[in-house]
């Protein structure tokens, strides 16, 4: 074979097309098992990396941390009711007949700390939620008085005391646990953390590298001079991240220079908790990601190269503590191995976004060959008529944006099959 | 009865009992169906105020627009093989024992618009993705050729014009609608527009208003000075709201004075799709409330006052086209109203966010009384015990850190029932 110079490829050191081949090919299932014996028990039970979140917009997230409350709660003896504040024992034996005459000592202010502290025989108009003045142990409900001049108050009934009056830490008390580590926080959590004040607390979040690689590449908003292509798996892997209730950390595009690649993984794994990278279309590129992943640090590669279609460039690797990812460059495939491989990672963070929706049976309208072997996802389109579900398989050299729109399903050829054929039912899964 | 002057609430004009008592409540149904005829069909449909979102942060939400393809794509005649551009007709009759010679012209470079363009019987090394240069309507695989001598390549096969090449706008085409509106971005979606160069969309997403108001409220993030509350129902809310995919525009917390709140409204009316104003505790504020929704436009109040506990203190209006609820001050009520009452709303647009979890059949472990004649919701802790579930109520009058934290379901007892009892069969909705 003539040792063809054409554009960046030459840049990479050559290893023979039989290293390649001879590389054993894992299935998916292998390769799954392989990655989750290696993974971190940290990551296995979704403990990513702890990071501090505002509680506005914590609301979806798992806790890392007991919260314990900090101060009692309520944090002074607060009325229940609109009415007076009293010592229980000034009302006892009072009746509509022969109430208790108390003498008004002033009133509760809403917001602020009683001015007024109360001696026998004495009560102040008090509102719901007001702060029980001292020397005060019941409220009487205004129902039950009447006025009496200008400064007493006719008690109708007697209270107990405590009677319509919340103590101080009677809800919660200093020092409680009050929501554990790994409890996902509900809008009512965020409530009751904004009513003790704590504004922050520590989340397990999957933070998520995301580079991509290759000289052809400029960033989406940018425009692409002819030859040039868009970056469309970082914008995507991103997406992707984010829907499994992750967040993305952008490592931006590099081109196909091993130092510039080498150093944007660094980043990653110093930042991240997991990185993905997808190739671009340069042929040695894999191996050049493989040898900077071997470089890294222990254990370094797993596996190289899935017996999935499509998923033969995938690389996974685990430096340290943090999983690498060398996803295909091709949009599609990028997708299809982050769903089959990643997405369950990032799931045991976040198990309620696990939820796939539940498989269609459809019908397929054309024949498709596979390669016996490999197991093999296609994208779809599903489409409901008068005879039931149809399923077209939309691969094809050209259609590469049109697949992504339209493919509104997948469906999964097994290894032992060497293709599938029209009028076939095949189970779909929904995207 | 005593006109008392106590705190804040002496400051709003009064309103007899009476008045108040007369007000007819609605059952929650009732409200729902007033509420839902008084909406504009807009917001019934889900369309709500479309506003850009950067695509790399659209992914989940709902296009407002068709997303029209503003190139052809490819962009220019591409290679799908590492290999030799060249002209069809040169390869006819090629083969193994009869090659056909072709002049090197130059290679093309990945990345860069092709500087050779080609004549016949020449050939162009060209990589994966490569532009096919001028003159070339077909690519050589680099497998079916042999170098011959310095300039010279030996074609072994022949190729029909168009193979192993992606024309221009094969994929789509230009002015195509490839994602119309209503249709919610998924990642591969996402690529697809990065692979366009659209930077940005229109979406539809519920921007909702969250006002608190309260002379005795103060940021969750501040110091609660005695007699002063943080505000629970603002954080909380905004939780609510995302978590059921709208956008809290955060309004802020004003004291009771009507000149604040009027002025908070109006620009939750100008800049929101919905409005949430949760009162404060003071006696009248539901009336303040209401006579400045009446104020602020047509059709104003719908429902003042619902036969629902909580629900009491409820509010519906609508000020143009813009729904504005006045919802409880208790937090646990305050979420209870979101959810049967302005959750549906948003999840008109967010459909999948609307699925309930399964209720889950329990016994009551302790009686629970309720008033006749309206319908009650009670967060309730629901536990998994050998006897199967349980479910405990847990609001009381301290209760307020505690029933947030603790409640992991809620009961509805309808308006007939007085109450119930231990051992009573219940239906709880986890939450």
């Amino acid at each position: 074979m003539m040792p063809v110079e054409v554009g960046p490829q030459a840049r990479w050191p050559a290893r023979s097309a039989m290293s390649r081949e001879l590389r054993q090919l894992k299935t998916l299932e292998e390769a799954r098992r392989i990655l989750w014996e290696a993974l971190p028990a940290r990551l296995r039970e979704g403990r990513f990396g702890a990071r501090p979140a505002a509680i506005s917009e914590a609301g979806g997230l798992v806790l890392d941390e007991d919260v314990v409350c900090p101060a009692d709660l309520p944090p002074f003896d607060r009325s229940i009711m609109d009415g007076f504040a009293v010592r229980a024992e000034d009302t006892f034996g009072a009746s509509e007949g022969l109430p208790a005459y108390l003498k008004l000592a002033g009133e509760v202010v809403m917001g602020e700390e009683p001015t007024v502290s109360l001696s026998h025989q004495q009560a102040a108009a008090i509102p719901t939620g007001g702060m029980l003045p001292a020397g005060a142990d019941a409220v009487v409900m205004v129902e039950h008085t009447q006025p009496w001049g200008e400064d007493t108050v006719e008690v109708l009934r007697p209270v107990a005391p405590g009677e319509n009056v919340v103590r101080r830490g009677d809800d919660v008390r200093a020092g409680e646990v009050i929501l554990a580590a790994g409890h996902r926080l509900r809008p009512q959590d965020v409530s009751a953390l904004a009513g003790l004040g704590i504004a922050e607390v520590m989340v397990r979040r999957a933070r998520v590298g995301v580079l991509s690689t290759g000289s052809e590449l400029v960033p989406h908003t940018a425009e692409a001079a002819p030859g040039q292509i868009r970056d469309m798996n970082g914008p995507a892997l991103q997406a992707a991240v984010r829907s499994h209730g992750g967040e993305p950390l952008d490592l931006g595009i590099v081109s196909d220079d091993e130092e510039a690649i080498r150093s944007a993984l660094k980043r990653g794994l110093a930042e991240a908790d997991l990185v993905l990278v997808s190739g671009g279309t340069s042929v040695g590129i894999e191996d050049v990601i493989h040898d900077i992943i071997d470089s890294l640090g222990e254990p370094g590669v797993l596996v190289h190269g899935l017996a999935v279609k499509p998923g033969k460039p995938v690389i996974i690797g685990l430096v340290g503590e943090v999983p690498i990812f060398g996803m295909p460059g091709h949009p599609t495939s990028c997708l299809i191995i982050f769903r089959e491989l990643v997405a369950e990672i990032l799931q045991t963070a976040c198990p309620e976004r696990a939820a796939r929706p539940q498989a269609v049976t459809a019908r397929l309208t054309r024949n498709f060959a596979s390669q016996a072997g490999r197991e093999e996802f296609v994208p779809v389109l599903l489409e409901e008529g008068e005879g039931g579900w149809t399923a077209t398989p939309l691969l094809g050299p050209s259609a590469l944006i049109s697949t992504l729109v339209r493919a509104n399903g997948l469906i999964r050829i097994p290894a032992v099959a060497e293709g599938i054929y029209t009028g076939d039912e095949v189970e779909v899964e929904p995207l």
